[in-house]
């Protein structure tokens, strides 16, 4: 007979399974179905994430949990009971009603966000968004009153654990005052450097051809992921067939290489994820802020950097049939193209300087809301201030390029932007350490070796899945808790280092 | 509330929605997978398999079925209710213990049939089959016992509904006397005809880009469906996206373009039936003969006639960049290579005069099997035998590419076989019909118009799904119930026309 652990992990297998086709299909919607198979996709996919859904708050998890306070566990059989228990909390806390009309409410405003947007039309979304934070707040109450959390925490909880507000403000506290002046220097300083343009036509193959090679570079695993396209760059999947998406426009190479480059460390994260976990939460990636950790440490912290640019360079001119005597295919323009800071309007094209600029904007607007502090009528003069503040960009009147731009918040997704810019840390605090074992990396990576950076992240953060909470996990990478100050470093010495 | 008939259908229309995504996600397996996704999929398709049969069984759909009787339906209803009884019933009739014992010996047959086959190794797979054929037997009898059928005729109702081995039986007779000298005299005949070889480089994006050009002239629906490549052609996916897959070999392009026509087949009557009946047994095709007649209806009888192939020359000329002038490429030298018949060894490899026969010879063993009058033993010697007289082949010694070519029988399927000649025969007798009702219906096909025939099979066929029995269908089609004659007259007509 099995034990209620035991139990646990064949439910947990079965959940697993089942988001495996789920995470299958989905990826398929994004990059292979043929537009009229929109609908009957959508409510197949709705149908099965029920039943995902039933599977995941059956009370049958909660007897099996409290029978196994009497079992002989070890290390990663009482993380695994830990990240359980986080888990059926979290899904059992709401009322299934809330949940219904939460999701309701945010499908309809996520679906008029879309033409909203194009149309610059902020009166159109406003009542819906209301009715979307609205939701959002009674769900934050719900569950700050069961778990103790204060009403933002509570949902920022759910993309990252164990994170409170209070510290997410203390370490963008410094960034807030040192970014803007920063990015003014950095500007000033990028405009007495020339640059060239390598052309503004690349055929899609060629890209792709590229893409596939940095890929193998970066260790990707070809047996299990693929490449592909979508309309926006993402990894999807499951860890045993890892599916990334880039897209492609023929005017630059610039954005799909690094989109895959991107998406590669995220993918790297999947692949490199312990074995034999199935869908048991403690084999799943710790967190949002640790995911894009993984992403930003293949993207920001090894791929633009002037090491892997250069090793980079004749890799790109040999797929364009471009010459090295041309300066604008020189792995020096090319990385000043690569590490080029400007003050835009979006976040999704802003470069690593003012990226947490464009987050920390939404974060406070965010913070704000769901603790009532503001309404959602105020979003537009509070967004055209703090971009002026952080960007001294005048946003007024401009929504589809201002508080229009994102999905998440129409979508009811509120405290998941932080997780950016934390994994962006994250992802230096990581570089540092690896680069204080192994002092040699840069050289590595300029000869287009990433074996020794890519076992680092294997051994501390993939092969370590959720067994340890996001600070312990930090601490035992890097020696210290997370904090601001190696990001700030790793800007200093890329774009001042003077 | 909601009446039991009303359950019933949202019953299914749940099982709908999960067959949509165990469709998709076994397309991807077969058209996009990482070879290294195989053993996490194959797990993750189980459960979901299970859970969908799950629902097929369900006790509650016995309790409805019972309170059904007392409702008013409409003639579709009722045809729903009898579609939703007999698959039920065909689900429960057999022992939980007894599907899944026969599903391992099956899955453990089949995989040991892949190497096996490629070395040549009978004796290595004869224990697995004859595990398998036990209990092919074992659930044929049980069958049997509920149903009053045969033991064949349980397992043969299962593929084809309604269809008895005594009028296979009745309807192959003609075919066995007749055809193998049929086969003599037109091989005979297309000797003396000389044919030329249009070359042997075509690359795989022209024939891509041919493909695609005769699927739109068919009438298929892009943006309700794809075409992709996998190792075995198939139609998959589901009604609002159906996902055709053909494979190329560089050296011609006559087997993958044929591929598609018949894929596309299939494809249109996915995408021909009714909408509205998401997951309804009513609205699903009819049987697996009548699948099979919409492919052949558009490869055999529209794709291979001399006016179809006459449009097409021009087309594939074009694509390949070849001249009208060369003889190689004149319509007349297309369709000769299109029609030859030759006694060959491999049955997916056959023309459509000698195909029925491979059917035969696996009909009449696969039956003497179930019905035990043979034993797994006799299998090679009884191929052999059958081969000489049907084929005039000696394949004694040669398991690979004799009694080991096919997966059917391996993977537990016994009563597949004759779905594949009912199915020529169908697409025959209504082809048939359709030229009655309209005479020019093949001058149309030379203009690379098919509207008119697809408008006939829509009405007839497609758009009645499940409504009627497979022998009421081809009545109300046709005129008159399923009969090999009009195959015989189009094999006449077709290759000894003198």
């Amino acid at each position: 007979m099995k034990n209620a652990y035991e139990e646990l992990t064949d439910h947990f297998c079965k959940i697993g399974d089942l988001q495996h086709v789920y995470a299958i299909t989905s990826w398929d919607e994004a990059a292979m179905m043929p537009s009229g198979g929109g609908e009957a996709r959508g409510k197949a996919l709705a149908t099965l994430g029920v039943m995902i859904h039933e599977l995941t708050v059956s009370s049958e998890i909660g007897d099996w949990l409290d029978t196994c306070s009497n079992l002989e566990l070890d290390e990663w059989q009482q993380a695994n009971l830990r990240e359980i228990r986080r888990e059926y909390e979290s899904a059992t806390c709401l009322p299934s009603a809330l949940v219904r009309e939460s999701s309701l409410a945010a499908s309809k405003c996520e679906q008029a966000w879309r033409s909203a947007r194009e149309d610059n039309d902020w009166n159109r979304i406003k009542p819906l968004l209301e009715d979307v934070v609205a939701w959002a707040r009674e769900s934050a109450t719900v569950r700050s009153e069961k778990t103790g959390l204060g009403k933002y925490d509570s949902l920022l909880e759910t993309f990252e654990p164990g994170m409170r507000s209070a510290k997410v403000d203390e370490l963008f506290a410094g960034l807030k005052t040192f970014l803007p002046e920063f990015a003014e220097q950095v500007i000033a300083e990028q405009a007495c450097r020339e640059t060239y343009s390598p052309g503004d036509h690349f055929p899609v193959d060629r890209q792709r051809d590229l893409g596939l090679k940095v890929m193998q570079v970066l260790g990707f695993d070809f047996e299990h992921g693929r490449l592909d396209v979508s309309h926006h760059p993402f990894c999807g999947g499951v860890k045993e067939d890892v599916r990334i998406t880039t897209r492609y426009t023929t005017d630059n190479f610039f954005e799909s290489l690094m989109a895959v480059i991107h998406e590669t460390g995220h993918a790297m994260y999947e692949q490199g994820r312990p074995e034999g976990w199935d869908g048991q939460p403690v084999g799943v990636a710790r967190s949002m802020g640790v995911h894009e950790s993984q992403s930003l440490m293949m993207e920001m912290q090894a791929g633009r950097s002037k090491e892997f640019i250069s090793f980079l360079a004749p890799v790109i001119r040999e797929v364009f049939g471009a010459s090295g005597s041309d300066p604008a295919w020189s792995a020096e323009n090319l990385h000043h193209l690569y590490v080029r800071v400007e003050r835009g309007l979006i976040r999704v094209d802003a470069d690593e300087v003012t990226y947490p600029l464009h987050v920390i904007l939404r974060y406070e607007i965010e913070k704000a809301l769901i603790e009532g502090e503001v309404e959602v009528t105020h979003i537009p003069d509070l967004w055209d201030e703090k971009m002026m503040t952080y960007l001294k960009r005048d946003t007024r009147g401009d929504y589809k390029d201002g508080c229009l731009q994102d999905v998440h918040w129409h979508a009811g997704l509120f405290g998941y932007f932080p997780t950016y810019t934390l994994g962006a840390m994250m992802a230096a605090q990581q570089f540092a350490a690896a680069k204080r074992e192994m002092p040699d990396i840069l050289d590595q990576l300029s000869q287009g070796n990433v074996g020794d950076l890519l076992g680092w992240v294997r051994k501390n953060i993939h092969q370590r899945a959720s067994l340890y909470t996001v600070s312990d996990l930090m601490t035992k990478a890097t020696g210290e808790d997370l904090n601001e100050q190696f990001f700030v470093e790793h800007l200093k010495a890329r774009y001042l280092p003077g």
